[in-house]
């Protein structure tokens, strides 16, 4: 039987495209990070360009890209597999320049990461999760970057009910947003991006609290109260001196006192 | 042209549908309330039963029955349109009627509804968005019921820090939704549901606060601390009181010490 | 220091309240199917009932149940912890049990699941993702009940549009759910659930197609056209044959002729 | 009683904010369109830049400039009233002017748009749903520019498929998005950017269809199959040839063969 490759005709309206790819799937993949194996089940974008006489691109590729890099993994021993998602999605790319010509490439791999912690007063150990996304782009240049995205809840005491109040004030969630832009070789780890978000809020939040850490975080949010502006810029501030290349800074705040939600957002 | 209606075969497998129908269609409703009319923009589901014999419904003849309802209340004088949410979701199941056989049918319309509120110090105008949606059902004896659901964002204060911390504490915005399912001719408005559900938290919230509103507010919190349970008994038993009916309550408090939620449910 | 348990006291409103707890709580889970060890990182909701004569109830402890019950499968060997989402759930209401009084607790775990398909033509490995849910129920008589979910994409293949096209058609994404309650005891895996969903549509759906597969699944779709309806009756009665317990199901079809959504639905 | 401004004070650290505001306020909002005036139920977000020696920006004054905007609108003449959401931000952005200081200022307003349109062979009226997006933006030196955004719902048809299965193919919704990026003054209406939008996918979508509608449609998806980059590529060339400024264009197929989706983007 003969197969008709449609994608590779002349289209009829000749305008090249940036990304042209998959999106919203979701698929299983392994991370060994500092000797220990985790498993995650995130959703995964991949794009390439399509240059302007091409009608389209072979989409099945960009799904095997991810799979053989899977299937690698599985297949060496544990110890050898990607040792973070960044190098899960060069892996992909590389994959990709095996299967699909094109000029640029990106790979975004979206997941939780749960990290242990300590509660404040008890001791007890409390697993926190957080969102994460991580990009890989590769430029017409063959240059790769990468971006590091992580979603921390927190929360804000506002300074100015606290002031005009007595002491008493309003408190509430708050969500912090931090992403970094820089060249694929340094070497930054999410864990240090929640790190710097997580310690930015009137206090962090955690999963298990006893009374006596409850009280711990009760008087830490009193003892440090803060704006949606002072979370944002704290964690501006050290992001930009922690890590090397582009930073973007969101935190919403969930008012307590309010049905909508404050914002501030900064960048580099 | 020969049509053929494949909805009227018989379907090789013989199960009766209790649920068949269009959902998501955004369209636009008018409503007459207490001689002001309102323009909402609402997402409608409208089912009917299948029996077992019959492979399908006719679908189009469902958002028929929306379309004429709207139009029936363009073509007539502004003052005799219908005067509220379930009246349009009966008409439509009259038009219904007309259209497709069936023994069962309910219409769901999902909207927000804006309500002015006077600030708490200041007496500024605010405006203040609730989640609303109706549903009318036409049971197979041919009566009508109708359920009233609201969703109100309030807050609630933690009695429980506030006695180990001095009356210090934490606070957070809190999401109270009530439901009352009763017969169509009972006399209840969503704004009822909703001030039940407002003054039942910590303190109500405001879309507008100056300062002097937000110390109100402030100080209304920290003289009525509440945990989630305390919200979700005064909504169920004021809705009690209030309302004939089955009563549904669910409150869910968005904690400010933790990442996830506190949920407190009940229902009669 | 003093604690005060201000979750002991008698609240001012005396109504018993059917569920409280957490809800929205993502944590790390790993569950040993059939030998092999999956690892999860699913949301987590665990409620009991508050009676009457108590302001509240102690969330942290729901909390440690969950985290108890997981450390307890990690300091076993690998082969002996929980062999499936449900006894999971069961093993976190044990361990409520022991911490917390209460008459009914309630323990829901939604998470995905990934599994490995062949694809129809070239037999190439497909990693196919599901959203489940389980959750398990211990009644005020003390009886276990478990409620296994599943939510499934597939299609369907108006069969009115191609009686009436010559055999053209429109076509679209279909998402299918089928829920079982049943006793506990019952067995009844996941997967059962997903293949009774998957297989009642046009046809599956894969995640890797070559030309060939793509080939196969569109002369499938065609050789297979359904309503929203067919395929929510083909899902019901194989259900009901295969399985014990109550039976719900809803499809969902993401209409490519209109810009809203055709749903069929039904229940024992 | 002394108010405090914590707002005024200096904070610890300085870091110029570019967007500071209020988000998810959701709030009534009437347009007077060639003549007729329209309700909508609009979500807002208003920021404006804090320089790095504020500690904060005064929120309530933010929401006083929508609520100005509107009552100004209210109590003019419905004739004069703002003729178009852009217009409606401009105003907003002109009452900021007079309540807070700031060098720069954004206004974006979210809501649904409902067009009639004629079913294709009955002449049947047809109401559609938009989303739309507006923002208007003032940079530091005082110009304006504003952001139109459409999402529109149509269909992919896979001409790849239906040249290797003799015509038949697999058909799905798809999802188009259009953005208009230019100067203040340009006359656009968000209905054009909807126009280019639905007339680039295989057929346009229509809310309601009798057989003989749903039969052109059929017939209109099998004589124009497209891939999601044909549409991309489509709504790309006509939007630069229609509008001036910068023009960003995303489609996404909801792949009925795959449970994932597909996406063509690109920008200029």
């Amino acid at each position: 039987m003969q197969i008709f490759e449609t994608q590779e005709e002349v289209p009829e309206i000749r305008e090249q495209l940036h990304r042209v790819g998959i999106t919203n799937l979701r698929t299983i993949a392994r991370i060994n990070w500092k000797g220990r194996v985790y498993t995650f089940l995130p959703l995964f974008e991949v794009t390439i360009d399509l240059p302007a006489d091409k009608k389209g691109i072979h989409m099945s590729r960009l799904v095997e890209s991810i799979t053989d890099a899977m299937s690698e993994a599985i297949e060496e021993e544990v110890q050898n597999i990607h040792t973070s998602l960044e190098e899960l999605g060069r892996c992909i790319i590389k994959h990709l320049e095996g299967k699909h010509p094109h000029n640029r490439a990106e790979v975004w791999i979206k997941t939780h990461l749960i990290i242990p912690r300590e509660a404040p007063a008890s001791g007890r150990m409390s697993y926190e999760p957080y969102d994460v996304e991580v990009g890989v782009i590769k430029n017409e240049d063959g240059s790769l970057e990468k971006v590091l995205r992580v979603r921390v809840v927190g929360n804000t005491v506002c300074p100015h009910a606290m002031a005009n109040n007595n002491g008493k004030t309003h408190i509430q969630r708050a969500i912090g947003e931090l992403e970094v832009r820089t060249t694929f070789e340094g070497d930054i780890a999410l864990e240090e991006l929640i790190d710097v978000v997580e310690s930015s809020f009137s206090n962090p939040t955690y999963t298990l609290l006893k009374t006596v850490d409850e009280n711990a975080v009760v008087q830490g949010m009193f003892a440090n109260p803060k704006f949606v502006e002072d979370v944002a810029r704290e964690i501006f501030a050290r992001a930009k001196e922690r890590f090397k290349g582009r930073i973007h800074v969101k935190v919403i705040s969930n008012e307590s006192i309010h049905k909508h939600d404050v914002i501030a957002e900064t960048w580099s």
